[in-house]
This record gives C-alpha cells, sequence and structure tokens, in this order.
C-alpha cells in the first residue's frame, strides 16, 4: 500500500459518514440488521477487500477482517491482535463513538504496510454488533454473544420497539440465528483486544493529551420502571381521585439527579414512554429506562436504593404501582494491567504521551476482558459531548489515534 | 317504529361497540378521517337511513341526520332543535364520550316516534368532527370551523403526529377541504342544540341522580412546553456539564400537580416526548403537553403562570432553554339559563329528577353556545373515570338517558 495513512484515514471515513445519517439531526441511526446496519456491514466487507484482509464473520454477526500470516493455523493459536469496535449508534449519535475504531484499525493497519511491517502474528480488524444496545436493548450484544456473558435462547427471544426479535431480524437480513452464542474457537484464536474509542467526557481534553489509555470501565446497570395508575380525563377527574403515573415518574427524576450528586456517580432517564400519551388525559402508564453508573458497586447500589426508594415511596402516595425490573448490569472492569503497561511504554517510546484514565462507557472490550487481555486507547473529545450529534473530534487527533495504534500494534505483533 | 326504545338502543350502541376498538386495552382510537372514523360515519349514515332521515353532512365534515317537518324551510328557519354529540375518541379512549349522545339521539327520536309524536320543528342529529382533538391537536375541530371560532386556512395546515394536514386527510378521505369555514346557512336553521354526554366525573354518582343538567364549562388551555438541552452520554458526561432537559420537565409536572392543588384547579402533563429517547443518553429536548382547567378564567391564569415559573426557573437553573406555546384555549362556557330552565321543567314534568353541575370538560355545545342557545345532559358515570377503556355508565342510566332526551326533544319540538 502506498497511499499515505491519513488519506486512507479520510477516505474510509468520509465513505461510511453518510450511512445511517438523520437529515434533520446529523446524528446517527445505524440499529443491528436494519438497512443503515447493513450497509455499514457492506462498507466494511469493501474496506477488508480493498486491503486483502480475509473477511470471516463469525456466527454472532460480529465481523472479521484477518491480516493473515504464514505458518501454521495451530502455531498462531491465541496468538492473534485483535483491534476494531462497532459500527452500530444510538439514536441520533455521533459520527465517532465506535466507527473511529473500526476506521482507526483500517488505517493503522494501511500505515503498518505502508512502513513495510509484517507481523509476527495474525492481526483482525472487528466491528462488533449492537454494542450501543440501540435495538434489542442489551448493550455490548454481540461481544456478549461471542464470550457466552449472554444465553443465545434468550438473546434470539429479544424485541425491538416493534416487537421484531433479534432471532427474526437477523433472518430478515439473511443471517442464521439458530447458531449464535459462545464461541471457542473464535476466542482461542485470540490473543488480545486494543480497542481505539473516542473518549466520552473531557478528560483528555482537560489533561491536554491527544491520546489516552483507558484503566477500567465503571459498574453500569439499567433498570425498567414500570408506574401503572389509570387512565382519566385531564379536566374532570378531580386531583384526589386520581392515579397518576407521571407524578412518581417526575419525583424519580429529581430524585435520579439527587441521589448521583449526593454519591458523586451517573443516573440518568433518557427514555420515557406515557401511555396512552393524550394531551388530555390522564397517563394509564408511564414506562421509564435508569441508566445508573458509580465508581464501585458499592457506590452503585446505593445510588439505585435511594432512587428505588423515593420511586416507591412516591408511587404509593399516588396509588400507582411501581415496579423495577433491572434490564441489564456490567460489573466493573479493570483492563488488563501487563498490557496497559505494553501499550504505555510501546507510545512512549514513539514520543506519545498517553495518560491513563477511567470511563463511565460501557465497551465491547470490557466484556471481552473476562476471557481475554483487553485494553483501550481514547481520543481527545474537546467538549465531552458524547451519544450526540454534537460529539466531535479532531482531525489531528484522529490522525494521532491512528498513528497511536500503528505503534501498539507494531509492538504487540513484531 | 313499533321497536321499543331500549332494544333500539342497545342494537345501535352494540352495532357501534366494534369499530375502532384496541384488542390490548379495550379502548378506541377514533381518530378523524381514519379508517375507524370512516366506519363510524357509515355506521352514523346507516343508523340515519333506517330511520329515514335525511343525511345532510355539512362542508366541515360534521353529519347531520334531519327529522324533517311539512311546510315550509323559510318558516322553520331558526327553529330547528339539534342534539347529538361527536363519533372521535383520544388514545384509548373509552365507549361513552360522545358515542352515548348520537346513540342516545337516534334512540330518543325511535321513543318519540313509537309514542306517535310528531314534531312542529325539525330536529337534527348531528356528530361532530374532531371533538377530542386527538388527531390534529385542536379540540372541537368541527364545531369550531362550523362557527368560524378557527380561521379555515389555518384549520387546514394542521398537521397530526405523521405530519399529514387536516386538508391531506379530509382529501384521502373524499371530502373537499377547499369549503371548510364558517356555514351561516345552517347555523340559520338552529334553533337550539341539547347535546347529551356521559358525565366525566362523579357528580351525579355522589347526588344519586341518573341523569344532569350542565350549568357551564370551565374555561381551559393547552400549552406545549419545549424543553431544549444536549444530547449526551449518560455514563461519562459529568452532572454538571449536563443540560438535561428532563430535570426541568420532571419539576414542571410536580409544579404543576402544587399549582391545582393550591388554586383548586386541575392541571395535567399526560403526553411528553424524549428526544432522542435512548436508554444510555441525556435527552436533547423533552416536549410535553400541559393541560390546564379551573372554575374561572383568573384562577386558571395564576395556576398556568405558577406553574411556567417554576417551568423556565428550573430550566435556567439546567442551562435548558423552555418555550411556553398556548396551543388552545376556551374560555368558560355558561350555558343558556333559559333553556337549562326548560330542561328541568321537561324532566320534572316526566318526574326526572336532574341536579345541574358543572364541568371541566371542553364539549361541542360549549363552541356552539358563543351562537346559539345550547345546554347539555350528563349521565351518571358511577367511577367517574373518563378518557380510559374503564370509563362506564350503567344500562339504566343509559335508558333514563334516551327517556330524558326523548321528553326534551318533546318538549322543544312540540
Amino acid at each position: 500500500m502506498s497511499t499515505p495513512p491519513l488519506v486512507t484515514f479520510a477516505s474510509l471515513w468520509e465513505s461510511l459518514l453518510p450511512i445511517g445519517r438523520v437529515p434533520g439531526t446529523g446524528g446517527y441511526r445505524r440499529y443491528s440488521w436494519t438497512p443503515a446496519d447493513l450497509d455499514c456491514r457492506a462498507w466494511f466487507v469493501a474496506a477488508a477487500r480493498d486491503r486483502q484482509l480475509r473477511l470471516d464473520p463469525d456466527r454472532n454477526g460480529n465481523l472479521w477482517a484477518w491480516w493473515d500470516v504464514s505458518g501454521s493455523p495451530a502455531s498462531q493459536a491465541g496468538r492473534a491482535i485483535a483491534t476494531g469496535s462497532h459500527l452500530d449508534s444510538v439514536p441520533d449519535g455521533g459520527a465517532y463513538d465506535g466507527p473511529l475504531g473500526v476506521v482507526s484499525a483500517f488505517a493503522a493497519i494501511d500505515e503498518l504496510r505502508a512502513g513495510g511491517f509484517v507481523p509476527s502474528c495474525p492481526i483482525a480488524v472487528a466491528a462488533f454488533t449492537e454494542e450501543e444496545g440501540a435495538r434489542f436493548g442489551v448493550a455490548c450484544l454481540g461481544s456478549r454473544l461471542l464470550t457466552g456473558a449472554i444465553d443465545p435462547g434468550q438473546a434470539r427471544e429479544l424485541r425491538d420497539g416493534d416487537g421484531i426479535t433479534l432471532a427474526g431480524a437477523m433472518q430478515a437480513a439473511g443471517q442464521d440465528p439458530g447458531h449464535i452464542g459462545r464461541d471457542e474457537d473464535l476466542i482461542a484464536q485470540l490473543g488480545c483486544y486494543v480497542e481505539l474509542h473516542i473518549e466520552q467526557g473531557r478528560g483528555l481534553a482537560d489533561l491536554g493529551a491527544a491520546v489516552g489509555i483507558a484503566e477500567g470501565i465503571w459498574p453500569h446497570g439499567r433498570w425498567r420502571l414500570d408506574f401503572a395508575g389509570r387512565a382519566d380525563h385531564a379536566g374532570t377527574a378531580a386531583l384526589a381521585d386520581r392515579r397518576d403515573p407521571m407524578i412518581p415518574y417526575a419525583a424519580t427524576v429529581l430524585a435520579a439527579r439527587q441521589a448521583a450528586v449526593e454519591h458523586g456517580a451517573r443516573a440518568t432517564i433518557g427514555k420515557v414512554i406515557a401511555e396512552p400519551g393524550a394531551a388530555n388525559a390522564v397517563s394509564s402508564a408511564v414506562r421509564a429506562w435508569l441508566d445508573v453508573r458509580a465508581a464501585d458497586g458499592r457506590t452503585l447500589e446505593d445510588t439505585v436504593d435511594q432512587i428505588l426508594a423515593v420511586a416507591g415511596e412516591e408511587s404509593g402516595a399516588n396509588r400507582v404501582d411501581m415496579a423495577a425490573r433491572q434490564e441489564s448490569f456490567s460489573p466493573e472492569v479493570e483492563f488488563d494491567e501487563p498490557l496497559a503497561d505494553r501499550l504505555a511504554a510501546a507510545l512512549a517510546a514513539q514520543g506519545i504521551e498517553a495518560p491513563s484514565l477511567p470511563t463511565g462507557a460501557g465497551h465491547d472490550a470490557g466484556v471481552l476482558a473476562a476471557r481475554l487481555p483487553t485494553a483501550m486507547l481514547f481520543v481527545r473529545n474537546p467538549t465531552g459531548v458524547s451519544h450526540s450529534p454534537a460529539e466531535h473530534a479532531e482531525d489531528e487527533d484522529c490522525a494521532a489515534g491512528v498513528t497511536a495504534l500503528a505503534a501498539v500494534l507494531r509492538d504487540l505483533a513484531g
């Protein structure tokens, strides 16, 4: 490959940009197995083919592009260096969350090849399915299936907002959902996974660094809250007769913020559905999703307990039935320390300053950490804004990310 | 007609019941100009035809079925006794709100005819379009157009949730939207309008009466509240950096309840939309609709001022932009006192006790009151629940309503 790496990054990036973009907001809706997602997958296939990488999608819908090395497969077992990220988005998400890691992986390979590098072990670029959980409600679905962190039968029955199951969505996309689940053969090939990702806070911006190395991921849980009251007429139902689920819902929103402040945690309700949703009727039900993350599991638990206590009390006071169900939980992740040290050393050898920092965001690297050494590189996000069309990284910082990832791969596969 | 009135009521009622019913909730979704609404209109046409009533839909999509009398049209000008209600529903509304008045009107005509009554002036059964405002956001749209209370050009451009205009919806249903608007020819034919409706509170239940007479309608306004913040990542965005519109929204919900309690008013938020609506993202925007009603205009204004003050303060504290826009306002309605007195006397003469009571609900009778004497009969609602699948009236009370309406029509058209 003779194209300079920055050119390959820009051309890859620009070819991906239009896919799944929402005209109104400029954000992205790339939900797994939808037409936008299939277009992203076609983009990945083309990028792999352009680089003569061997395409080998796994049984769980995750895409893998392999830079093979000579030698028997047995001699390479457990040695492959995997990198990549995901291509799906949250509703109206930004362009960088996920795609930056995949584009940077291809561009890093271009940079290594341009420098004449020949790896001593395979390098694989991965794009994991449904990292955001935006369609089927389970974050890191592809990596969870791969590692056996979710039961495949349960996963097949996950439903999207239209009632379509994961199995149905995969079938409609021409995929066989019958063989999803833990894939020991694939895991046995991998030596480690290094995911590059845009930072989702202002940590690097505050430190004045273009790239950083992740220390770990805060524990994270999602709860579905169902407030069931009774529909009624907004004009005629006496206040004392009402069983309005919107009242305890609102109290819960404020309690979540208060509890997060008190515990130094993060608590957010960003999805709420009022039924029947009429401007002139008391709601029959309000459904809401509570997202809580904290520095450790105990703090997270205390935060959630405090929020649910208020939800229960205020529901009782309004004769509303309240049920809270944990939809997902990801325990604290500490990334592999020797691997992180090796990344730091490899970057320092290139004169790249890369401070360590924690994150409150979940990643496939956090799921894979249960089965193999994983690490993450973060690229500076000047505003810290994420999961938003306003999410942004400067071109120079993206280029620094590619250079850093190439340095890491050169070291690990050298 | 020789069929006893109770049988005609039951058969009319049962033929209407399946139309637009939602399997899951048992409630109704009969939104104007949708297939369910067109089925309701076909039902009305059949009921009129079965009774040899002259069908004469007006330019605004309201249906009229006329029991004509002999004599020149000129001699009957301004003498017609109109009755009826509406067939559309709120989302997942009950079976009675609206349809009870239309079914009772046909059944009352059957009862009058079974008794050999011959009216001295025309009697008309009306079904008004989009009384609930569930599709195009303006309550009493059909009667507002008829009386000129809404500009027809503005009405044509009203849009439903899918962006379809009223003009487009009417055209799709084979109606000409080009001639909607004030219809003086029709109004000139009418002497008065008496609407029978299920009560939407527990007033009659508490008084132990099957039917009652409306005194007036509370003033009523609807405001759209737009809270515009900034989408962000639920795990990584520091609380202090957030501009989360859900926080001031929640404070506004609680402020609305508090203000209603303090002012003896009604304030409700039953419709809320969070954008982008992701479980793991801070919302970029929250849109909500505030419904406020009170015993008089001054109290309503004070209630709304108090709510919007909190909405503004809490938005400011969270660096969220807030805009409130009045979407509709219906001033206080006092029904025609001589007409109400005449109803009371006609019912008393039949031994029917019918107490007077106010209501917080808007009705086409309230809109028509600006142009002609109007009155309302209420039928007991044992639980007071309304705008809900649980809305209910006992069969005996429905029969009492038909008998009362027949007595009123016999008196007015005698």
